[in-house]
């Protein structure tokens, strides 16, 4: 007999049978009931011990965190709370846990002390639910792109390139770190490094991933990247996953419509997949606003605020309607605002983008078309000559979830575009190649991974839904 | 109408219709036919362009890697070597491709010269195909854990730990390179660091999963690892992908049987959905054995490699048994081997490895229960105290494709191995709390995913299989 996992033994048909199950005991209770999770669900199954028949000394090592094999048969459970139980005819001890020491007791603990104890935070149901999640997620995602014709690439992690500019890097090295080698000049000789030049960890796949749109028409990657940015905030991470489509002859319209339709699918995967850990994150969401003033309370639950987004269309506001509506919202005139909005050409502030979506629209919002100084190099000009083909999306409670553009294909306003920006023409010659030999529309855009799984698991910083976060001062486990 | 994939082009069904089409040019023949390619299959489209009435020039500039666009009549074609072909009604030059500047000829282009050249290689068949089989492979993997009940995890890539012992790191830093700060003692002081301590590239996420297999049951990994070693080999990358399955209740044998399911069902993957490219791949590598001596052509083409791994029992053998195997070969009796094989207890190199795959087993082998002495601090004793519950699966012509083991799970036993090779308690606090508190016995292996693209491309060197090769002296792109 195979040992079973308890997702299949909660929902088998057949029921009256020996089975035989392996996992970690979350709770035992009047020393006849345990409640054992193996991972597979959210949910535990009771387990019902037999404590005259059982040796003392064992029923003493059933504690919470103890990991157990039991045989025994699956019958239906007289007990409220679920359908069918365990009776136990035999566990025995895999791996035991002092209660004394153990650091998940069954009991509330603070999001910070787990951080503290990443390593064992998915023996509790939240984390177990958020991490199955993330999975899920990160399957829906790559089913997405197959389904659509779309390529997975991995773009490299170690770049040589900098001139991507979406922030501070960090450096990447084997040089000895107190006397490294310097050159004529006195500054570090990074030809002896070992890339024989300076290297940096990648902030963006985007300019590789254009390469192969540029050929195989249309891809995607899926990685980890950096920002050596001292942002101890709840959304913000040193080292984080990034989803970055590219496609080619694609516009902006085209962009959007992509991101949107992306969006909603694998937001509805998990509708359907994960049913149980979005009920049970739901209503932890709903205990923690419990103590919360009326005011601060979300209007919809989780499952409804994902359903909100399934369901209906996305705004698409251009930017000057944008500053049009903020110019002339209350909070503006009655200078609530931190940075007033003046005049056309404002970069929108954190506060802006909040009010736009969360109290004008109410639902997902497109920004597009943005002033061209406030974006990068590498979007495409408008017509108009002052604007370029940038889409944002902000996703209430969450802020930006996607950040993307049509790509500039005219090699000549490229250039001049990097000349005026001071970007090195000989770093990017591969860039620059790709509007030389067969250039084309295409369109792309990034979206930052955690910000996603935040939306989906209604988790309040992006701390808790990466199993290993780092950031500044911390790269513990 | 909105533009047509060509794969979707030659498949359709429903030939006689109007269709546009965008894609780059591969060649332009007699003014008349183009070979048109989008990314999407490895198929050109033939376009049947009607010179007579089309511009001059506009047809001087249909040139090698230009892009179009092109509308027109699907229809069956008079000519030889494909179904159907579009009748031009109307091209529309997207992007032109200057025929005297273009790396990318229509002609034979050595690797190395292709391999400066990443940024367009995709634009060539053989790398769309390798790319467009990485990219299902990709996908295999992901569905077959999902499909069996795993959980992806990302692992976190900057780690401040040193302890897993797979090889040189990387630094990740960013101090001044020059004048960094020192301590009181006269060394870096990485306190001062992003971290608050020194931080490497991870060489491994395994650790870390086995975290969450203790949580969560069965786990993967699939992310990049790295190497600071200086191998200018065809087999060695300072940056790779690796997937890393970890399960809790699994044995060493249950392991083996994971692995090898795995595979076969990886590579079954490819052979029902990248016929087309793996076809164009193996009659390259026909064209290019043509070359070699009859005595180092391969036995059988690329997918009949495949098909006789998906479709044969990998050999299971001690490394007990190897080493009376190859003590008593030809090849060691004679001195043939540069290691000659004496006793038990010696490593394995790779022509050892060879020898048993390619000429006494003829197939896969998963060789298994090494000494420990040569194996990591993590590996399961055995009850005869000398040998560890490891795996290496050993492929023809490859070699090692995938190293794993059953994990110690008993504390002690670990806390004795850890001492006795000098690694720090206090830093894999984590790692040990997993034996303190309910443990039990698990397993996982590590696959490196550019050996399995090797594999399935018949690629010889790891540098043509991943998009941006990172090597000694090399981070270009």
């Amino acid at each position: 007999m195979t040992s079973n996992t308890i997702a299949s033994l909660l929902s088998k048909e057949n029921k009256l049978q020996d089975v035989e199950v392996k996992g970690w005991v979350r709770t035992f209770r009047a020393n006849r009931f345990i409640a054992l999770n193996d991972g597979s669900t959210i949910n535990n199954i009771q387990c019902v011990v037999d404590f005259e028949n059982t040796d003392e000394a064992v029923l003493k090592r059933i504690t919470t965190g103890a990991a157990v094999s039991i045989k025994g048969s699956l019958t239906e459970s007289q007990g409220k709370g679920q359908q069918v139980e365990i009776q136990v005819k035999s566990i025995e001890i895999l791996g035991d846990s002092d209660p004394e020491t153990f650091p998940i007791q069954p009991k509330k603990h603070s999001f910070e002390f787990l951080r503290e104890n990443a390593h064992l935070r998915t023996r509790t149901s939240t984390f177990s639910a958020v991490m199955r999640l993330r999975s899920s997620l990160s399957f829906a995602i790559h089913k997405y792109f197959n389904e659509n014709g779309f390529y997975y690439m991995h773009t490299p992690i170690i770049t040589g390139s900098d001139a991507e500019g979406a922030g501070e890097m960090f450096r990447v090295s084997n040089l000895d770190a107190k006397n490294p080698p310097l050159d004529e000049d006195g500054n570090v000789n990074f030809k002896e490094d070992f890339f024989g030049k300076e290297t940096n960890l990648t902030v963006s796949g985007q300019l590789e991933a254009e390469t192969y749109a540029m050929s195989l028409g249309k891809v995607y990657t899926f990685g980890p990247t950096f920002r050596a940015e001292n942002s101890n905030t709840s959304r913000h991470l040193a080292e984080f996953w990034m989803i970055e489509p590219e496609v080619a002859f694609m516009d902006l319209a085209g962009n959007m419509d992509l991101a949107e339709d992306f969006m909603k699918s694998v937001l509805s995967y998990i509708l359907e997949h994960n049913r149980e850990d979005l009920e049970f994150l739901e209503s932890r969401l709903l205990d923690e606003e419990k103590t919360k003033p009326q005011a601060e309370r979300s209007e919809m639950s989780l499952i409804e605020k994902i359903k909100f987004v399934v369901d209906n269309n996305f705004k698409r506001v251009s930017y000057t309607e944008a500053i049009d509506i903020l110019r002339n919202c209350k909070p503006n005139k009655k200078k609530k605002f931190k940075y007033i909005i003046e005049e056309w050409g404002a970069d929108l502030q954190s506060e802006h983008e909040r009010y736009l979506v969360e109290k004008h629209f109410n639902c997902p919002v497109i920004l597009f078309d943005y002033p061209a100084n406030i974006k990068a190099f590498y979007m495409r000009l408008n017509e108009d000559g002052k604007t370029v083909r940038a889409m944002d999306i902000l996703f209430p409670g969450i802020g930006e979830m996607v950040g993307g553009s049509q790509r500039e294909e005219r090699l000549d306003v490229l250039k001049a575009k990097m000349k005026a920006l001071g970007i090195d023409e000989e770093e990017l010659w591969w860039y620059l190649d790709l509007r030389k030999y067969g250039t084309a529309v295409h369109s792309g855009f990034g979206l930052g991974f955690e910000r996603l799984v935040m939306f989906a698991t209604g988790m309040g910083n992006i701390r808790d839904v990466i199993p290993f976060p780092r950031t500044p001062q911390n790269a513990e486990f």
